[in-house]
């Protein structure tokens, strides 16, 4: 067994871990946009990258370099990076020429699509930098686009035995999140002795049910990036509580981008139980959390359920209304063909809707499958805000 | 050869049909919300319904009759008569059975999901109905759910021999537009003399190029249906002219639903070339149309050229940078890798996305698959109008 306390340093969380944000003049008005984390130490690093065939100049960077330790992460926001070629692979070389002391430094971008990197800024920004400050909170915030609030957590583990191990992270997402990959960028950082392969498995497996189980719009986005650095530090690995460590920091993370949902004003869990398998139900609670009738009802707390049994039926699973059952939290409004939504229900059930937290089950009554997804509703604010996003 | 003239009589423009609309009470401030569609002579119906499976009453009852002639379609719009079982059935062959003097009759119904039907008023409704009455406006008026405008067109096609056939049609649809069948009713008459095999074959391939070219939301509802019925009255048929005169009918009607989307400013065609294969074309551009960050950026005229190749990138299809071309009409912003867009670029596409109509093109450069989907942007109305549909 195992004891997981949080605490408030970020990816700043395990020694000889450090981090800061500055600003490099690529946002307006002096906002930080350009972070580093730095290692005094070599780490191993585990990956996970977006599957869009676009994949932006860092990731093809990263990908060119193959296995390696590093001790330096760069990030800048604002410019993606992204449709830009070989020049912005050359780009990313030239830039991170200017830390030459760093051990292969790995670049990470986040912004407009299709515009070249603003080297000068950059390399200009990086010499601001101040390797030995532990400003988690500053990292955490160059790297926002168009997210309203910062997002980091860190968790210290304890084992029976007394030994721990800590575990950091930080993040990007607000919009254009999909249940293939979010359009985020995730940065965790650990002194668990956990070795290259074993993060690698692990990373693999929670991020199924944590970043890949949450939609803002089911845009999938050429810069989305989870990287995760160990330096061992510590001397502690426990299989089990480092993997429930690692998706309790993911997880927090991915709800805080849905709650973060361009406009969004409400967290919502799809509970899909009953499905033929774990598939059919992961595909049957994306298509609910990526539906735009279901999401703009969400955001009208209009309890109209029939939208939700249209979904599932369109979402091409094995489904059939004489064994789906529905509820808004634990108010059943349908029921194997049975129908308990009245007035009386239609109002109860938009109360729950009025919650900014609530879960809408569907059981299809076939088989065992279940999945957990997790979305958000969809309001004006979206639109607004990606109406014109590059102004 | 054949020639195609416009006429106005919808779908009474052959022979025979007759069609009206009246108001039940189903709609509020006596709004039309009842149709009928009467042949005086038997017809042979070809169909297409939606793939959801939660598929609702009207189209289980429809099923049920396995081959058969008809001579009287029933409209009613404001219930769906979805999610509503056995018996949602049992209310149709009840309100059926109050126009004993019809040949096998359909019922169609568009509308509010999971709620019976309002039959009192239904079957009080089908006393007002006049059958030797020729209103195809107004039985296009009261199929209207969502629609802000009624769609309907007719041709006169006329063979190299002088001989002549008419085909006219009414559709509703302005939301809940997928590609995979859209949120739509759309019922054709023809006075062509064209055997039952021959339409369904034809209405087939053309729902592929039309109807299922489409999207406005990407949701696609329980209660799709186009229904071709044809009294052979003219005696005349020639399969190209026929095909040809469908096509253009149910073009027009696609579009028409697509410039009627749920607050669209925006009718958008996606032309994909260069893809794989067909197919692999048609994901891209049916991707692309349901994409909402593509969807704001039009709305915003935003000449946003990164998300649609993110977009592309992000359909799973086979596509690379260095290979993909994209253009907004005929100005190309990005060729294999060059970049045209500047910022004189950029006002000239931003005046192309002001238009009311523009193409899209995507050349992915691997084969020769292509495919044109049209779409539509999403703004606050589509919001506004989805948030509370049901008061």
């Amino acid at each position: 067994m195992y004891n997981l306390i949080q605490r408030a340093d970020g990816v700043c969380a395990s020694e000889g871990f450090f981090a800061d944000g500055i600003s490099a003049g690529l946002k307006k008005n002096n906002a930080l946009d350009m972070a580093f984390i730095y290692s005094d130490s070599e780490c191993e690093v585990a990956s996970v990258f977006t599957t869009n065939k676009m994949f932006a100049a860092p990731i093809k960077h990263f990908r060119t370099k193959g296995n390696f330790k590093t001790n330096f992460i760069l990030i800048n926001s604002r410019n993606a990076n992204a449709m830009t070629g070989q020049a912005g692979v050359n780009d990313i070389n030239e830039v991170l020429s200017n830390c030459p002391d760093m051990l292969n430094p790995i670049m990470s971008s986040t912004g407009v699509i299709g515009v070249r990197l603003p080297k000068e800024k950059i390399i200009n920004g990086m010499k601001l930098f101040d390797i030995t400050k532990k400003n988690p909170s500053n990292a955490a915030k160059a790297i926002m686009t168009t997210d309203s609030f910062s997002k980091e957590i860190a968790l210290k583990v304890t084992l029976d035995d007394g030994s721990c191990f800590n575990i950091g992270a930080m993040a990007k997402g607000a919009g254009m999140i999909n249940p293939a990959m979010a359009t985020m960028l995730c940065f965790i950082t650990t002194d668990a002795k956990a070795s290259k392969q074993e993060m690698q498995e692990i990373l693999d497996e929670v991020t199924k049910t944590t970043f890949n189980a949450i939609s803002v719009d089911g845009d999938t986005s050429t810069n989305d990036t989870v990287l995760l650095l160990s330096n061992s530090k510590s001397g502690v690995y426990d299989r089990e509580a480092f993997k429930e460590a690692l998706f309790k920091v993911m997880h927090f993370l991915a709800l805080e981008m849905v709650r973060d949902g361009e406009g969004a004003t409400k967290l919502v869990t799809y509970n899909i139980t009953g499905a033929k398998n774990d598939k059919e139900a992961e595909i049957v609670a994306k298509t609910l959390s990526d539906s735009l009738l279901v999401k703009t009802a969400l955001f009208g707390e209009d309890p109209n359920w029939g939208r939700i049994a249209s979904t599932v039926g369109a979402s091409g699973v094995e489904a059939c209304e004489e064994k789906l059952k529905i509820s808004f939290d634990n108010l059943c409004v349908y029921d194997k063909g049975n129908l308990y939504f009245d007035a009386e229900m239609e109002k109860k059930c938009a109360v729950v809707m009025g919650h900014k937290k609530f879960t809408i089950s569907c059981d299809l009554g076939i088989g065992d499958g279940s999945f957990k997804a997790y979305g958000c509703d969809l309001g004006y604010e979206y639109v607004k805000i990606n109406a014109d996003y590059r102004t």
